[in-house]
């Protein structure tokens, strides 16, 4: 070890824990366990199992030995998830001042078996999905392919997850998942976004949905595509007001092409706009309409005539 | 585990399994094996192993021991990728069919040992491409920095991997490669498309390279750019028709600046060209010519005179 | 493993070891340890711990405990810390030709200690900054939220710490952090940055900070934001001038919404200007300014009229 640490290390450790005395926002000394997120990630893989049973995990599914498989796979994910729900709920500023374990614990029990009992309808949409990934993609050589491998597929996949999650009462935990598939593919979507049937995002690098945004049934989105606030309503005291809706509203069949940034809370892109690359829009625009930038706003120069 | 979940375990299980026979798309019950991602991807450290010795993995190497420790990868290598490509070509739906497993076995056999062989043209490329990567960062220190450390040239590198086991014909294994890189980098390169020598991604985010581009030499790209589709012809039954060129031509000597969008598969951007940031771009630009945005299209407001 | 392979291992280990020959650039045979990208991703997980005691790693801090738990995690950073600096530095080009470990083990330990010494320093920007996250993110539930999982606090947390070691000497350790934090969060701070108190990334996908740029207080920035170079300025030998400011200034109390982009060195945008999506920006913009693209350039068409 370094001999200068190893000198002053009786005042180094004093002087990083009078820091810590200074400044209670950035520890959590004498406080509740948080949930582990390396846990929460390894419970949504184990989702992932439950979902698209013989595509991840190592087993060979046979139709004789996937009940079994499968009742197992329950046991070990209800057992992990509620521990960890109980740490979420536990530690959360929600119930942050709670001091009765047993009632969050019974909650926690309550929300787990409420999430796998959705697993069959969360399998509904994701196979919509998947269908609508391989219609819009000329790339595509299967759905196995897609489920398997393709990022804006599994941002989906986690989104509708996490979005369960959320309704169910567990932000945190649906946070942790979302900003996993966030790190792993580039693709913010938050948990509390509403999104119809047969969503296809192509590419999934730097796409933004934020927390209020509505997204109907058939809409597809390209890479680095944001749907976000406009500016934020504060109140008189200049704080931001949280609670409205601050991200637009995308209606059935829409397409955004790549780049584009759609802001503001009371902006409604109609039904079946296609809506080109790189635009920036902040107004409404209704239904069956194309938007593009205008063509040629470009400067060209020769390098020869210098 | 959860109390409630454990009192109604059966009928759990039953409702997932009845969701499976339902939809069997989302499930691979009673199929083959898929590959796996996380063996892939651990060939592809292998690989680089092999073609950048002492920069990776943990063996000091002399001109003595390099010879042992090279065989040694060479044969650890070959066993594990034989496996994988095997997995890959036969559960793809190319193959699905296939009933005579040592058929894909030797088939397996076969383009490991081709890949292999093509290690050291495949270092060629990529010195070209570390030395292009330090000739234009003015921050790269070293190119040693630059293959120990830069985004852009872990994303080209694996890239140029990928693209052999395209034309060896494992288009899965390269596709879990490519989208391994797209996740560590948030650069999304197809194994499919064509890029010359010394090609250079500076920064890295958010990049976007298609299927059926092509890339001359002495190409330089910075972060956000879009190299993409345009629309896609469709059929008289309104499908997607998949295989024709649907992503740009970028000829030698190209520089495309940050966020540049160029769409089309008709759209050919000359020899020498350099496209300014932020471009949005659908046509074909001609020779040793400068493209940018028309400049100061922006409203400006003194806050102070509101 | 392949029979192809087997039968060839041979000749196939000696046309790898001549293109080794070939091109010295590409390899490290024969010179000192790299660093360990593992290692100092987990020393960064350590710093993180000490700094934010409770909030990762898994034991259960009281006001009993922690002093012991604080002493034991600087025995063990600064243990590892000094091997990977001393790594860092006599690998490194700068000290490459250095022929007396001693010297460069020395250095190391003094620059461990000296980094242990700042992290209250270092808390005490990364509390401001937190506060900052909270503010301005109507979405935020809590700053533990903040803490525990917004990636571009985690952003700028890697580039607190990654700064603070390239003052002190060791640039090959603190590009490590950044391209991990790079890779993990889509955001690419350069360690060179200089950044004041209270900045905050939101959403933090595909933004690029560059190592010239100057950034002031209560700078608020959005996904996809680049703050780049216009162009090198080169020598009579065209080769790029390293060394010069090639990114702009960011004055105190800006804010700069999704993908704009600044570029170049000249350019400097004034005390509390805030800069609209999707600008692009190359001279400087007085104080107290609102700039925004020019609104509806856009092409609208109706696709029922067609």
């Amino acid at each position: 070890m370094s001999r200068f640490v190893n000198q002053n290390l009786m005042q180094i450790t004093e002087e990083i824990l009078a820091s810590y005395d200074m400044d209670p926002k950035t520890q959590r000394i004498g406080e509740r366990f948080l949930p582990s997120r390396t846990i929460i990630v390894e419970i949504l893989e184990e989702i992932r199992r439950l979902i698209f049973p013989g595509f991840f995990g190592h087993k060979m599914l046979t139709p004789e030995n996937v009940r079994y498989h499968v009742g197992n796979l329950i046991i070990q994910l209800s057992d992990r998830m509620t521990e960890q729900i109980n740490y979420c709920i536990c530690s959360s500023k929600v119930c942050g001042k709670c001091h009765e374990p047993t009632v969050c614990r019974q909650r926690a029990d309550q929300i787990t078996h409420d999430f796998i009992r959705r697993v069959p309808e969360i399998r509904g949409m994701l196979s919509l999905d998947a269908q609508a990934a391989f219609d819009g993609d000329p790339a595509a050589k299967s759905i196995d392919e897609i489920i398997y491998s393709y990022p804006g597929y599994y941002a989906v996949t986690v989104y509708r997850i996490a979005h369960e999650l959320l309704l169910l009462g567990v932000p945190l935990m649906s946070r942790i998942m979302s900003e996993h598939a966030h790190s792993v593919t580039g693709t913010d979507i938050h948990p509390g976004a509403q999104i119809g049937k047969r969503f296809f995002i192509d590419h999934a690098t730097g796409v933004v949905i934020g927390e209020t945004c509505h997204i109907g049934d058939d809409v597809k989105i390209y890479q680095g595509v944001t749907l976000g606030a406009l500016s934020f309503p504060r109140d008189e005291r200049g704080r931001v007001i949280k609670g409205l809706q601050r991200h637009p509203t995308i209606e059935d069949g829409v397409t955004i092409y790549a780049n584009a940034t759609i802001l503001g809370g009371q902006t409604v892109i109609g039904k079946g706009v296609t809506v080109g690359g790189n635009t920036f829009i902040t107004e409404s625009i209704s239904a069956d309409t194309t938007v593009a930038v205008k063509p040629a706003e470009l400067k060209l120069r020769s390098k020869k005539t210098k």
